[in-house]
């Protein structure tokens, strides 16, 4: 008989949450049961699961007895306190959050890109930053065909990103500049970054802050997309610079990406060839009939989509496209269960 | 006595035409009589210019008679019929569309980057595409003193740049989002390009189509980018390319600009240094007080905001920035008068 597994969903309430309960729906992963875990406010809440309503539970140390695989998305220090407390209790943690992805000993898995790495893990698997997992689904293929030297993304970022209370924001300040509010009368405290000191309205605006300022002057959103990137695809050298801009979109990133590949045989045809057979990717390219990645079109779809894929005008090797996936399915709650059913697929649901 | 003059707006109902008279009502141009002019559909509408209300005219060849300038925007087709209407009745021509731009006979102005390419003007100054002067006005006083070797810029775009039409399809999206309704349902009839074939909601949304496609599969929007800078920096060299979105943002465009230098001696702060002495140009850029430009404090004010100023963290010639200006004021109507203004103070309101 297939083993079947008890899987946990830590921060069950969040806006990734939510998405990762509505995966596991439709997962093929083998099921036994669903633990819902929250913060004490959210305690007793009940969320349905494949029609049952479950309650959610305040989440312990000990919730995590009996839980094969936890799936963790409650914020990094959620997940520095508790996923080693799952993990002691036997569980394997695929952890949503930034707390341990540059942790050498944690592999950092985008499935179709990096499968292999499972294969190291010690019990937590870390899934990427959202902003890095569409471009690396997105380009591992012509990085695997032409070889990747260099890569520049400028993002166009949902609000979902940043969590519910983020959205609901978004909402209300919308609602109150089509109801002719000014600008500075408009209620912020969230935004760019709930932890950083000033907020900003994100209606009708662009924020080019996600997550806190860091070294250089590049903000941790940025740094992720650089390090994470340089991590999955193992390649220290490959020069990667971003620029990571909060715009008001609900659901779904937008990224506008510049490469520069190693084999000066690459040609667009070959580019969309290549993307058209690769996993997880859509291709979406055909300007003579306006076809062409959309955020609104990537809403609850678990593909990366890509198009706008154009050589630059004065680099032979340069190209540019358009990058698009559902910032809260491939981008975090897909990804994660798709790493849960790789490690089902590889019989690596056990910690070392 | 100072002449003064007789000033035509071309296109004045429409969001470019408003701001237009707004910015002749602060000018230091003598102004001497406005005449409005637009279609007939628009005739008998009143206007107010300095507390007065004008009347809305229809614009006929003859209406240029005794005109001294002319500030034309109502679109390309408009300006290719009556703009040489307006210069054989004696007016100069400031004209905001596409129409004459790469006409090696019409100077393409940005008066803080080559105010003197209006000596050779012959009757009619293109004003430049509202996505490209703002990059000129940040770039320029980098180029004059490190030199410019490449330009590559991500757009997010206002959708007052596609007129008021746009804007108000936007805001109904919106609230018909924010009422429940579902992407599908929502109507979309102008955006991403009137003259296109296929219409898309922005409620929620990104597009990364401005204009209609053209050679190589790069917009005509992107190509103004490209074939408008040459133009402006006098340079055939410079390497540029560009990827334009549209963003649901009302008022103000934003940048993600990269660019390589050639003087390895630029550096971060010395580039702020620049910029802070540059005219025309605020810098905005303190990230650890989260300063950088908004799109939202850009309304209404004719600088462009540059900010978010850092090194590439692989190429030691490169650097990143964020570039916000208003892209009805500074963009078009504010840039338009300024050209005016500068015709004045050079004495070239004539037609040669």
């Amino acid at each position: 008989m297939e083993k079947t597994y008890h899987v946990a969903v830590v921060g069950a309430t969040g806006a990734v949450g939510a998405k990762m309960i509505e995966m596991l729906e439709t997962s093929s992963l083998p099921i036994e049961s669903v633990k819902l875990l929250a913060s004490k406010r959210s305690k007793g809440k009940k969320l349905a699961f494949k029609n049952k309503l479950l309650t959610v539970e305040e989440l312990v140390p000990d919730s995590f007895k009996g839980i094969d695989i936890a799936l963790f998305s409650a914020g990094g220090s959620i997940s520095k306190k508790f996923a080693p407390e799952a993990v002691k209790r036997g569980a394997v943690v695929v952890d949503n959050t930034s707390a341990f992805r540059m942790d050498p000993e944690v592999p950092l898995v985008v499935p179709e890109v990096n499968e292999s790495a499972l294969h190291s893990h010690h019990g937590i698997i870390a899934n990427p930053n959202c902003s890095t997992i569409q471009m690396m689904v997105a380009l591992d293929p012509i990085r695997q065909a032409y070889g990747l030297d260099r890569i520049i993304v400028s993002t166009y970022q949902a609000v979902s990103g940043a969590g519910m209370s983020a959205i609901k924001e978004l909402k209300e300040q919308l609602q109150d500049m089509l109801d002719g509010k000014q600008p500075e009368d408009l209620t912020a405290n969230i935004l760019p970054c709930g932890s950083d000191a000033k907020h900003y309205p994100l209606a009708f605006n662009a924020l080019p802050q996600i997550d806190v300022f860091s070294d250089e002057d590049y903000t941790y959103e940025e740094w992720k997309m650089v390090n994470e990137t340089k991590k999955i695809m193992s390649d220290n050298q490959i020069k990667v610079a971003a620029t990571c801009v909060r715009i008001p979109v609900l659901q779904g990133h937008s990224e506008s990406i510049y490469i520069e590949v190693k084999d000066s045989s690459a040609t667009v045809r070959s580019i969309q060839d290549l993307l058209l057979q690769a996993p997880g990717v859509v291709l979406q390219d055909d300007p003579s009939e306006q076809i062409y990645p959309q955020a609104l079109n990537s809403v609850n779809k678990k593909e990366t989509f890509v198009g706008r894929i154009r050589r630059d005008l004065d680099v032979n090797n340069g190209f540019h496209m358009w990058v698009v996936s559902d910032n809260l399915l491939k981008g975090a709650a897909w990804n994660s269960v798709q790493i849960a059913e790789s490690l089902h697929r590889l019989g690596l649901v056990r910690v070392n």
